[in-house]
């Protein structure tokens, strides 16, 4: 079965300086309204995620209750290694089972930060991570995930864009 | 001088039973509207082209013909190394002396065909093509070229998309 797998990156968040956990920073009203303008044009496209897994820092979490918020998927779940530096083998493994419990074409998100979803769509579609993505913050990447077996090297991307082309 | 570099492949054209000749293939009436509506999408975020290349076959030279016709850029030129199978080193020697002659960062088109601009793309971007780039006809890949030096396997990318998210 085919799977659709989309990395968002969160909104525009609080500047670091505001708040002395990193992990606390919240998306700004500005950072708001974009990634809530992102989600519109996403689900105007008829885009809906059978699942969202977000990391659990707040400003990856604030971008994914919006997906939910507009009606582009009800399943959302936290996922550790999706926060920063986290481990792209984790989220394959839980992948490699969702998929096994579905008997259509699925369509995945998943809700983090930079550089890891770059690196991680490098790693899916070419085997090795260069940072040579650009993502900007509520920024999309859409791949194709092959039918079977492991998608690392294997995968195709066909969606790269900046919130600039999207709304 | 740093450079943009959009690589848009032709719209819908007609079918091949309908011309012996492969290079005459003009766009259909559905082929017209949408890539006029991609070009105003373009035009309207704010990109100018400085120069349009594209290659000798109807359907490029009719594609990059509505590129210029809604304003993204006045200067249009057939280039016989965009065509099917063209040589990535002819155009890039090209650019190399084109980037020379400018003062400040420059915006460039080339109108082409898959599956050369995906692989174009990748050669530029990671050093290899694998044709791993989903490009839908009329869709758009936008690449930063590094300011000195060859550009291939030190370029970023920054956009992909097809019609459907753009229009």
């Amino acid at each position: 079965m085919t799977i659709e797998l989309y990395l968002i990156r969160h909104g525009i968040a609080a500047d670091r300086e505001d708040y002395p956990n990193d992990e606390d920073r919240p998306l700004t009203s500005k950072g708001r309204k974009k990634t809530t303008k992102v989600a519109k044009q996403l689900r105007d496209r008829g885009l809906h995620f059978d699942h969202i897994l977000t990391s659990p820092l707040v400003r990856a979490r604030e971008t994914a209750a919006i997906l939910q918020d507009v009606g582009l998927g009800e399943q959302l779940d936290e996922f550790p290694s999706l926060a920063p530096n986290g481990d792209i083998n984790t989220w394959v493994s839980w992948l490699q089972e969702w998929r096994q419990n579905r008997n259509r074409e699925s369509c995945l998100a998943l809700v983090g930060h930079q550089p890891d979803l770059g690196n991680w769509a490098e790693l899916l579609v070419w085997g090795e991570a260069g940072e040579k993505l650009v993502l900007k913050k509520a920024g999309v990447i859409g791949l194709n995930l092959k039918e079977t077996g492991v998608p690392l090297g294997q995968s195709e991307l066909f969606l790269l864009t900046s919130p600039k082309w999207l709304i």
